[in-house]
């Protein structure tokens, strides 16, 4: 295997691993559980639910691969802190918009040749690209991995309320 | 840039600002903060800062760089869940080995070429490695980037004692 087509099957390896190790573990956590806090004074579980919900439906623009899907994510869950929104989404419907963006983005990931992984992400001008190729679509895989590794770290702290 | 040293240089990227990050965290974390735990009856600062300079320190041999520098963190940071473990090594200490394995780790990644980061790393025999030749250390990068941004997600939970 040639070794771009083996960094893209390990970085999607490691993307899939941690979106997995989510996805059980919120399969462990009530609803009750989601309204607690991580921990005294932090975020809400279904605050942490629907921020990563949200960033990766905003992966969708910046990998190119289309429109957000929920535009309504984005002040409750990225502009604002926990809390400083008072009416969010129901639970049932976050859990469902959280398996919905992540399946999206693995319909499109299957679609990408290892060689698209290395062409820029939209976050980046094609002028500022040719500078800094490392700003390609790989690298945005890459930081979001740890992105959902670091919140699901601290979802595994929330207390179980039954 | 080859795609390979794309590759390289973008997880290398990745691990280093998760390093740094964690870094300046800890630089604000007096230790009485590390004494603490994390969230009511999880662990405590100083048990992930602990495992995480084991886990590091344990890259060595893994990676073929050469045996491990502080053999005594494996049984109180590793072995053992935190608070098993009565006597635990001074802070100050714990703190000084952390940034020596770092240290010590980017010291040999420096010097490793692009392809020699998609050669085996020793937890996996070379029969299996010509099945499986994404067992290479690029991915034992990849996968240690996300447990420590996992710990991190954790530590930044920290109360501050003062």
């Amino acid at each position: 295997m040639a070794h771009d087509q083996l960094s893209v099957k390990m970085q999607l390896d490691a993307w899939y691993f941690q979106v997995k190790a989510f996805d059980t573990l919120l399969g462990t956590l009530s609803d009750k559980d989601l309204m607690a806090e991580i921990a005294p004074g932090r975020n809400r579980g279904i605050y942490l639910l629907g921020h990563l919900a949200c960033v990766h439906d905003l992966m969708g623009p910046i990998l190119m691969f289309g429109e957000v899907m929920f535009p309504d994510l984005k002040r409750p869950f990225l502009d604002e802190a926990d809390k400083a929104v008072s009416e969010l989404p129901p639970l049932y419907q976050l859990r469902e918009q959280w398996k919905i963006v992540n399946n999206s983005l693995a319909t499109h990931f299957a679609q990408l040749t290892p060689e698209e992984w290395f062409t820029r992400h939209n976050s980046v001008s094609e002028e500022d690209f040719m500078r800094e190729p490392h700003r390609n679509k790989l690298n945005l895989l890459i930081s979001r991995t740890a992105h959902l590794a670091y919140h699901r770290g601290q979802m595994a702290l929330l207390p179980r309320k039954g």
